[in-house]
């Protein structure tokens, strides 16, 4: 068992520096690294010319999500490539649920209004979850999550996979090719799987139709699996209830963008799991793997280059 | 076992009356009527003219919460009355739960923002309900509600009564008269206890100055159990983090109120548990209520006209 040398960048220190140490490891500069710990999300270039000074073997990425240092080249087969898949589901999938009741309770009227909105007539009034139909799109970390949050509200949970494996809790397995036949079941739908070529722009013209006029779309996933132009020509025609988004296509939403105009929007700006909520979990991972690499076991996480992710 | 005559006023029809039928009852006119079922949560007086022509023995009202009733002096020792207590903890607790994790993803912010407020540095940012400390004050049907929906989320619980008796869930029970000793321990503090004498003004200048700074208010019992006028002080000082409200005091709140310039400030109208969400409860405790009537039983949840509950 040897003492891996490790560098985190490009901020070091803090809860990730005692993590590495209480693996048994030794912080030290990337020049000198075995290993790095790479703590910026959104700079796959800086990390390249890091990683051009370093003789480092492994990189652990700080997120679940890395379609941007893939898009970037960065993910090459002469490195270990780790990344923090796995770990936050539970904070994505409390943040699904969060825009989930959100939507129910209408919070986006609530919240922007300034006179008393009470228990009038409405037409789309607020709703008890407990007694509404949820769609999860993705069973894995974060609709798993969800799933457990769910289950003690008591709404019926549809599940939608890829291979159509079951889905604890769900009343209804859907396989994602005939996710259209489903869609007009739900209440609530919530976007909780990974950006691929599959998932691009799931929701779409023809899915929006599908959606009965009082459905929500929730995405904690990618911006990506939404089709934007076509989402806000729904909400402006109004054929669906609305869409809780805390990813977007753009990311960053410019200010001049449609959906900050319409009242049935939530913007959340990717906040599902902040560095600050994601540091313990993070550090909890980095410990394990430094601890993993020292004694030359596999790591958590891995990454196939191939598949980039 | 008779037929009850049962009249449903001041509206007919509905669930309520499939209710009466399906229970062995008959609808009759108040005039003619066993039994009232009153529909109408805000009428007092109106239902004292309805009780002058009316030979009914047993009234039957819609919500949990009577005091307007029992405030009017209507609730008298000549009838037997019941109310909806107990059968509404899911949907309240429900409405509870949206309301803290409003509070803890700050929804307030994200819904009023018309420009992406992302994963940036923030004094107070964003926070994972699953991490935080909830204190529930009150631990009956409401708070036992919101305590199962928790327990998948994750957070720490602190459970304040009367009498200290066990509350399951709950790290720590706290007795109602102690409740200042653990009020610095809470992020969020759901309030959940009936209106009475004693819980009148319960958040008041002492509670809101123990509070910590970052800590959240949520209400969905009553609005007497807020000192108003030291609740406003407190959120314009910034002294605690916010305050999320279904129920204010007055109640509706003036337009030209404080709270509804503060962006610390959540206000639901009265929506935790509407009418639309109420009935199919409702009836189904009317149901089993007619028929207990009809064969000579106990009926479920008695008022004592000399407690008021």
């Amino acid at each position: 068992m040897s003492e891996p040398k490790v560098a985190i960048v490009p901020q070091a220190g803090g809860p990730l520096g005692k993590a590495v140490e209480d693996a048994g490891g030794t912080l030290v500069p990337p020049g000198e690294a075995d290993a790095l710990v790479w703590t910026d999300p959104s700079s796959p270039e800086s990390l390249r010319t890091t990683l051009e000074s370093s003789p480092a073997r492994w990189i652990q990425l700080p997120f679940a999500g890395i379609e941007r240092f893939v898009e970037a080249g960065v993910i090459d087969d002469r490195h270990t490539w780790t990344c923090a898949k796995g770990i936050y589901g539970p904070a994505t999938g409390e943040h699904a649920l969060t825009l989930t009741l959100a939507a129910a309770r209408l919070l986006n009227r609530h919240i922007r209004s300034r006179t008393w909105l009470g228990d009038r007539e409405m037409e789309a009034p607020e709703r008890r979850l407990g007694t509404s139909t949820v769609m999860i799109v993705g069973t894995g970390g974060i609709g798993g999550a969800l799933r457990d949050m769910l289950v003690p509200i008591g709404p019926r949970i549809i599940g939608v996979n890829r291979s159509g494996r079951p889905f604890e809790g769900a009343e209804r397995i859907v396989r994602a090719e005939n996710v259209l036949d489903a869609v007009g079941d739900a209440d609530f739908i919530v976007l909780a799987a990974p950006a691929t070529d599959a998932t691009r722009h799931l929701v779409d013209m023809r899915f929006l139709e599908a959606m009965n006029e009082n459905a929500w779309v929730i995405n904690v996933a990618r911006g990506s699996l939404i089709d934007t132009g076509a989402l806000v020509k729904a909400l402006e025609a109004e054929t669906i209830g609305g869409a809780a988004l805390d990813v977007t296509e753009p990311e960053p939403l410019p200010d001049d963008h449609p959906l900050w105009r319409l009242d049935s929007v939530i913007i959340t700006g990717h906040t599902a799991n902040t560095w600050p909520m994601a540091v313990p979990e993070l550090a909890r991972l980095v410990e394990r793997n430094v601890a993993r690499f020292g004694a030359g076991e596999d790591l958590e996480g891995i990454v196939d280059p191939r598949l980039g992710y």
